[in-house]
């Protein structure tokens, strides 16, 4: 396999051995560049974020539990800078190639880790996500990509962005590698048990392109005929545009806070939009948030009544396949506003989301996603397995 | 006289020899590089700047006029990035030192080009100056300094910002080149009449650090026997903030859309503080830049007034010496506002402004300022030259 795809952050293509004789010998993973490293400064996506800060010297927990588990860590992957981005396109790192989708982004902030998977390098990377950065990625790349529960990881040696939304997830190409690395990280067996019961989130849907809706209609039909002992379509109440602004509203007034010392002290370089999104988030008004935090009450509320045990929820990961790179900001920000519709609800509501690759439009992989209870990443995940089975 | 001290882009030590026999023979030049040189690329401050654009294939029009003159060009300078810097701090190709202020900025964004002549590398130095740029650094570094009327020189060639503000100006160490040189650019003799009317903007004076107003009381006696036959002393009727305000609202707005096309297709990488200056400029309500241009006209008119034929006005240039290097914006911010309050006025009226040094606070340079009134450029050049035999 070509490793000539620009995933790794140049001059980190670190290599520490697994544990001998642990579950997950013989895989290889690749972390992004989030995740400390003992020994390696953590890059942060950013020229100027390692500047003056000490050199990691523990493994980052996710980092710790793949090494125990016997997986062999192989360097450190791009990510979007401070992982301010769902594109995928780093002006300092360079842009991995997608080699599912030659041509386009790979998506974000999670990019490296997505290409590097999808490309065949590493057979599972570590990722992050809070606005969407492991599961938008999956989508674009074709791979198996999961967003846990929110607060069920521990996160240490992981930089953070927005704390309330912040997870730690992973990529795999398959569904039994998937399964295994999801075990050692949710130290918890994959289930053979399904759920029975599945809900189409109908405008989701609807809100995507019409040949993403139709290209993933089969896989939500085996889904249905997997799972769906009983299925429900529903509609969210408040509008997917609404989730969006109240995401929109939270998640950068925290990603602001983060790293608001850092920008007084050092002054340092980044992208426009980059840029542009701390300043934005720096600007909102406490009226606003107050507005938002009751909207995600609601979201949580809402979540919750539909997700019961035994319930999953079915959408589109995005709504369009990759974009093609290189595209001006007014071109891709819209895009980013779309995608951020479907993908609030992880960040508001903090329930586990896996996306199921196997799904094309024009030749261009896009995403089924599942959905389930708080804490029932596991489930979803056997799910997953399972619905590779009847493909 | 050591040329190690960063003043110029790294790789732009280009030498081009003037015209023999020039009235400026014999004098040495730099560029700020935001003025084209044929055949090197403008860099403008920032990394991706020059980057999918043409290399010039003409001299801006000032730096024909200097080779044309007789001086020699021996490089081109380090800058605030696309002009968007008061202190002169660069993140991309670094902060040019101040010898008359060891530890401390050059003042910007004309930094390279006022550290250069400041250190003795070069005679003088080309600069711009839309809201500050050549009477920050000016001040900070103790030299001669002319931001000359608004609308008078051609600016082919000159990397804009805000049309409505942008000037083209010059450094010198002694008053008797920065004639020679001035006498070129102007394309008008030095005159030997000086004005008979003094007025003291002592509104300037208070606002400016106790100790740099004091400091500059001597150079006022001085320039008050010189030419002040009359002595008058005004206030700003509106007051020096909102005067800045009304700078700090139309200046922005006029640099975002100089920029927006860049910035959107090629998101750019830039300092956090020059990023922010954007994002605020696109901002900004139309409902803002209505009263903005509104006060614009009563300052216009009211320097009119004050600046009659045979005036010249006195103030403060910076409202304090040069401060330290590598601060946090959150100390940097309020300096730079307050300078904002000495300096709007050039860009709100396009009146001619000249800075003496020859006062230093702690051993620090600080200028007095002399404003006369549109097109009475040489006769400041002439009073600064008359001032200094009298020192």
């Amino acid at each position: 396999m070509t490793d000539d795809i620009g995933a790794f952050v140049p001059g980190l293509r670190v290599r520490l051995e697994g544990r001998a004789g642990g579950p997950l010998s013989g895989l290889t993973f690749a972390a992004k560049d989030l995740f400390d490293v003992a020994g390696v400064p953590t890059g942060g996506g950013n020229h100027d974020w390692p500047t003056g800060r000490p050199v990691p010297t523990r493994h980052a927990w996710a980092v710790q539990t793949l090494l125990d588990g016997g997986a062999t860590l192989i360097g450190k992957t791009i990510t979007d800078e401070v992982s301010l981005g769902i594109l995928g396109e780093n002006a300092f790192d360079g842009t991995p190639v997608n080699v599912r989708a030659p041509g386009r982004v790979p998506g974000g902030s999670s990019s490296g880790s997505a290409a590097a998977v999808a490309a065949g390098i590493c057979d599972t990377a570590l990722g992050t996500d809070t606005g969407g950065s492991v599961r938008v990625p999956a989508s674009f790349c074709g791979l198996y990509g999961i967003r846990p529960t929110h607060g069920r990881l521990d996160l240490a040696g992981m930089l953070p962005q927005a704390p309330t939304s912040d997870t730690t997830g992973w990529f795999a190409r398959d569904a039994e590698t998937f399964a295994k690395v999801s075990s050692a990280l949710l130290s918890e067996a994959i289930p053979t048990k399904l759920p029975d019961k599945l809900v189409v989130a109908v405008d989701t849907f609807g809100f995507a392109d019409a040949n993403v809706g139709a290209a993933l209609q089969p896989m939500v039909k085996r889904l249905a005929a997997l799972v769906g002992a009983s299925r429900e379509e529903i509609m969210a109440p408040q509008g997917l545009s609404v989730w969006a602004r109240a995401q929109r509203t939270l998640q950068p007034h925290e990603a602001f806070n983060t790293f608001r010392a850092w920008l007084d002290a050092g002054n340092p370089r980044l992208a426009f939009s980059v840029a542009r999104a701390l300043v934005m988030g720096s600007m909102i008004a406490e009226s606003d948030r107050v507005w938002a935090n009751l909207m995600r009450q609601e979201a949580r509320s809402r979540m919750a009544w539909l997700l019961k045990a035994g319930t999953i929820l079915c959408m589109p990961t995005t709504p369009f396949p990759a974009p093609l790179r290189g595209q001006p900001l007014s071109v891709l920000d819209p895009l980013r506003d779309r995608i951020t519709c479907l993908c609030a609800q992880g960040g508001l509501a903090g329930h586990p989301q896996v996306n199921i690759p196997g799904s094309t439009v024009d030749g261009l992989p896009v995403g089924l996603s599942i959905i389930g209870p708080r804490g029932s990443d596991a489930t979803l995940v056997a799910v997953a397995r399972a619905l590779e089975k009847t493909a």
